[in-house]
């Protein structure tokens, strides 16, 4: 058994040692152009020019949950996609999610400025019945977060593409219900795949439906969102702020307004980073259940895109 | 049935208005000196003169959960003294908590710093077996505090006077094994009651048993930590940082160094407020049932000081 490893950005040396110790039967090589047609394939954001060469691959291994990148591809024809499943990164999701929301709530962000002056403030508590949170995308990340938030007693919704029932989770599914699932949210968590149906789903029309003082987490992709009608919302006071981790183009340009706005908090896409040791843990055990004529989870359907 | 209330820095009419509507039985007043004697208390920093009156009470209710403040004055004999459990309070604390160790643990204080000067910064993940975090107190905040951060999937140890058996927790208790949980621990949080055996519990012979790197939290009282200890160990390196909702004097006088340390984050206790409905419904409920003869839950053991 041949696989190839082509992942932009990642060091190969420790993926390759990695996926070695956990496959001493297959033969595993960096991927250069003219290498011989392996069997399984570890990617992230691949070339074209790999998938017309590595044509007789059975399974493509995305090293993230988003396959977005991929899918803009030409796949061989009878090539699984398979995308990366939690493998460490929905706790982390949970304490990205948790740290924004809690420091927005609880004006963490607000006492701090006011100790930097060295004053000793009084705000009114908050209360969390008034601060539904709603959540879009519903897949393992989408419901750990929701699992999260539940655990500090905010209203928890959720909004996917098909209908879901979770437990303590007022559930809204489809573009019919989609009017209704934002204009019943404060904060709005989004956790979607980057899909054509969703591609700038968090545009002015959508995002003004929010309740007033509205707060927006982003961090699935930046094209989800529409930068400028963001800014637009923030401007003219119906949203109070947003943590986004995601961007259009990453890094974010310097020149982006996003930088300097005073009500935007930018990370630098480190929401959930791929954890390496989980990651080939989690795709050696695929592949040897593949080899052993099982199906494994996490196989991306072309057809919706996720 | 006679009610008095006197607390020190509360509205009394929102209080007064809110006992009444859960009480309708009872006569209620705002505590002035000369009042007839009343049956029940409702008290906060109350002063000695009100005890002294005030000596035919069944029950004081503290409107907090530590009793320190009041054990330092002279109680009527006979009178039972219940501290407030929860009421709101635990999911306060565990956000509190969660939102410091998140934000220190993820680094998102030092990427929120690099974002102000429009960096995109890149971090090392942190692995979060490497960071084991140590609860002293396991009362019901300790617990609720001890089960969020669990969720975040951090190792969690706790230390109290007596025994406790926590699933998916390493307890350890009393004197003896306070080292033993000390230096399994690399971020500390203290959750304790104040009696004279935990003033200054958080000293320079016990915090310097924290791992390399530790990493304070205190949400119990100002008078558990040495603050002079705790800066001489920030500045020697062998504690990383601090965050701080409760102090020696409130509010921390404008000179007081943690102000100004940058390894220190300064709260002004607020970490989990008192809320009025929630409390209001406890400390009603307890007592009719006291009334009926039952026995209640948060009456302090005055040997113990708890």
């Amino acid at each position: 058994m041949r696989i190839s490893f082509c992942c932009a950005d990642s060091k190969p040396e420790p993926w390759l040692d990695g996926l070695r110790a956990a496959l001493p039967q297959a033969e595993i090589s960096l991927w250069e152009s003219g290498a011989p047609p392996a069997d399984y394939a570890v990617v992230w954001a691949p070339p074209q020019q790999f998938f017309d060469e590595q044509n007789q691959l059975r399974a493509a291994f995305n090293i993230g949950a988003g396959v977005d990148a991929l899918l803009k591809l030409r796949l061989p024809p009878g090539t699984q996609l398979v995308r990366l499943e939690d493998a460490g990164m929905s706790v982390q999701m949970a304490e990205y999610v948790c740290h924004a929301l809690i420091r927005h709530f609880r004006e963490f962000d607000a006492y701090e400025a006011d100790a930097r002056q060295g004053q000793w403030s009084f705000r009114k508590p908050r209360l969390r019945a008034d601060w539904p949170v709603g959540i879009m995308g519903l897949g393992v990340l989408g419901k750990r977060v929701a699992k999260a938030v539940s655990g500090f007693e905010f209203p928890v919704l959720g909004w996917s593409r098909s209908q879901h029932a979770i437990e303590g989770m007022r559930c809204f599914a489809g573009g019919g219900q989609l009017d209704d699932f934002l204009s019943a949210s404060k904060v709005l968590i989004c956790l979607l795949p980057l899909t054509p149906d969703t591609r700038d789903i968090l545009n002015r029309r959508n995002l003004s439906r929010l309740q007033p003082g509205g707060y927006v987490i982003n961090v699935a992709r930046g094209a989800h969102l529409v930068d400028e009608d963001l800014l637009q919302l923030l401007d003219s006071g119906h949203l109070a702020g947003a943590t986004l981790d995601v961007f259009r183009t990453e890094p974010l340009p310097t020149e982006h307004p996003f930088w300097r706005h005073p009500k935007v908090l930018v990370t630098p896409h480190t929401s959930a980073r791929t954890l390496r040791d989980e990651t080939i843990a989690q795709i050696a055990g695929k592949i040897v259940a593949m080899e052993q004529g099982q199906t494994v989870a996490g196989v991306v359907d072309l057809g919706r895109g996720y």
